[in-house]
């Protein structure tokens, strides 16, 4: 018995935790025991079937294979390139024309392209406190530290005052910082930011510029789920010569296609020069990582984007489940506002954090109920994603029995 | 104008030379002129369309898309690990007994997972001079070094002995040791190790292994092409006890689907606690990159290697692809002998590399004459996998004339 591995990587974790309560769920469920299972990162109509966009399949019958067997280019597609940026910037043309692209596998690989770019080993990536956890596995990975702020003020407002702080500590002691927000539709708490508060995390962060630099990645995972509400961009607009604007966009959820690893990653930058810099650092970083990426996902990807016919198709049919979800975003909304539960604004999107004490202990309570969720710091995720709207009051009922 | 990018990844080189030099040749052909375009690394037909393996599409298209279009497992999909531990060891039932896998975006993303994981940063990486140009970036990229010694010997013998230096001097430096071997039908020299060859280089990693970890990382991106030698398992199984052994898988060549970013990482340990300690180590890093990998893509690559019908379709139509790229071999060698070139053992694989000086300006005087080569360290490197029967002769009298 030997191991050559790295001390720290003879010590990983096993199975993450989400994992295995959504093992228990099915396991229970394929036993024939009803169970609400709120625990998946994935949409499921009312029957436990996964939905899925078929204009993605339309387009993948089209495709010759000679078309997509070879290598994509490292940076993806060009064409690619361009339909994310029209995807994520749609009638803001002034960012269109100031915007770079590169492919990554899925939003994960974008987070990661920011990372080891924007940040040298040992400078400080800054998250609200509630977090997806690979920001946190990147950064360890990558030798790049995490410091979080409290997410919410005492009203449930996003803590601008928390980041204030964390980005003006670390600026002082750090040439470079990259904050990292995960709005609309924030995984795990389900929050989006308002107006106002976009407003103030662009001050914050053009400010900071005078002392580091500033570079702000936004992680739109779950943008197409989220409020109709593009002041985002705006913020973008005003910020963008001050602050390194990086967005992670990612076709897993808006194309229902968690497993294609389609993704990518925008920098903008009003100087050419530094553009064809940032388009270079993306691509060594591929290449030094994943090389290229899924190219039959990034072929059908551009064609939902820009295809007329295709991305009319793609609307209706994501139209119709954003309409799903958001009937039992309402639902949700009705009952744990009757049970005075506490959680932030929500919205929209797949998840929403209900605050408790003892999460882990509520979560086996439930359990006992066969009521799955995920416990997180402060509380539990109900992943509205996978549950019928049939099923939400009693899930809320059971939430609230157990706290 | 302003850059947020660190020092290094604002200094990034531009589009690779291998692309450049491919898109000149592209654009010529498609300009009317007659080329022989030998850059490309993917298998094209006499025709200079891509090849492709049909078999692919066949299970591609009996897929439903449920079955896929959700997250496959960080680690791959079950049945994938044990396919590609299948399709490496064949026969030897102990190695498959002892071995884990984990499913990475092509072979590339399991030479990252053996360096993040079996070295630390400032450690080094040990690979013979002339090699694939990723084992530096992501050497580089993750803080890792990279040491090499001259490939062969004067007799154009694979430099065993130049091993053995770097090996053992890195051993007293370091705690830990990662040596890569690309064989068979390495890229860019085209050489497989012989079997005495392997046999030494295990002796010297067993023998190094007791000043320090050494870990062997096989780069198999080639090895349905190579000579039928499987020499190189039964070192394998000597030396597991004592080496860490490492199996970088790829589906990009044996399946002809560069793009669909498909493949693996294999370890062995004859411990199971060991086992999964590496399972937990690969699924952390994975989660730190680029999270799951293509889930339809795994699904496909299990089919084609576990299904008797399919499994019989691949093995039929890679071998007329094999057949087809062996004519090619046997011609060059043919006519590369009549010129006294100087290359290394040419047995099959796509590429070879024929020793000359000035390789930069020997390359630019065939481009004036049409055919497009690679050149790299000592020599030019020449793709025949893209270069029809009937034209080598001609490509190697143009490469002899611009010796």
């Amino acid at each position: 018995m030997f191991s050559n591995l790295t001390p720290e990587s003879n010590q990983r974790p096993g199975n993450d935790p989400i994992f295995a309560l959504s093992e228990e769920a099915r396991s229970k469920i394929s036993n024939g025991e009803r169970v609400i299972d709120a625990t998946l990162g994935c949409l499921f109509d009312d029957n436990g079937e996964l939905l899925v966009v078929d204009a993605w399949d339309e387009v993948a019958a089209e495709i010759q294979p000679s078309m997509v067997a070879g290598y994509a280019p490292i940076s993806g597609v060009q064409k690619f390139n361009h339909a994310i940026i029209e995807d994520t910037f749609s009638d803001f043309q002034q960012l269109k024309d100031i915007s770079v692209s590169s492919a990554t596998p899925g939003g994960t690989g974008a987070v990661t392209s920011s990372i080891v770019n924007f940040l040298e080993p040992g400078e400080t990536l800054i998250s609200p406190h509630l977090y997806w956890g690979p920001y946190n596995t990147i950064s360890s990975l990558n030798g790049r530290k995490l410091t979080t702020y409290k997410t919410f003020t005492s009203d449930l407002d996003f803590n601008l005052e928390g980041l204030d702080q964390a980005v003006n500590q670390t600026s002082k002691e750090n040439k470079r910082v990259l904050t990292v927000i995960n709005s609309p539709c924030n995984n795990p708490t389900g929050y989006s930011l308002s107006s106002s508060e976009w407003d103030g995390v662009g001050e914050i962060l053009t400010k900071a510029s005078r002392v580091s630099r500033n570079s702000l990645i936004i992680d739109l995972a779950y943008f197409k789920f989220g409020p109709k509400n593009n002041h985002w961009l705006k913020v973008v607009e005003r910020i963008c010569d001050d602050v390194q604007v990086l967005i992670a966009w990612s076709g897993s959820k808006s194309f229902t296609r968690y497993g294609a690893r389609v993704g990518g990653i925008i920098a903008l930058n009003r100087d050419a020069d530094s553009r064809e810099r940032l388009k270079r650092a993306f691509s060594y970083s591929s290449r030094g990582t994943w090389s290229n990426c899924n190219h039959m996902g990034q072929f059908i990807a551009t064609k939902l984007i820009t295809d007329d016919r295709y991305k009319e198709q793609v609307d209706t049919e994501r139209n119709a489940i954003i309409n799903l979800l958001q009937d039992r975003v309402d639902v949700f909304n009705d009952q744990a506002q009757k049970y005075n539960l506490i959680y932030p604004r929500y919205e929209g999107g797949f998840f929403v954090t209900v605050f408790c004490k003892e999460p882990q202990a509520v979560a086996k309570r439930m359990r006992d109920k066969n009521v799955y969720l995920i416990p997180v710091k402060d509380g539990v995720r109900v992943g509205l994603c996978s549950v019928a709207s049939r099923d939400i009051s009693e899930l809320v009922e059971v939430l609230n029995s157990c706290l």
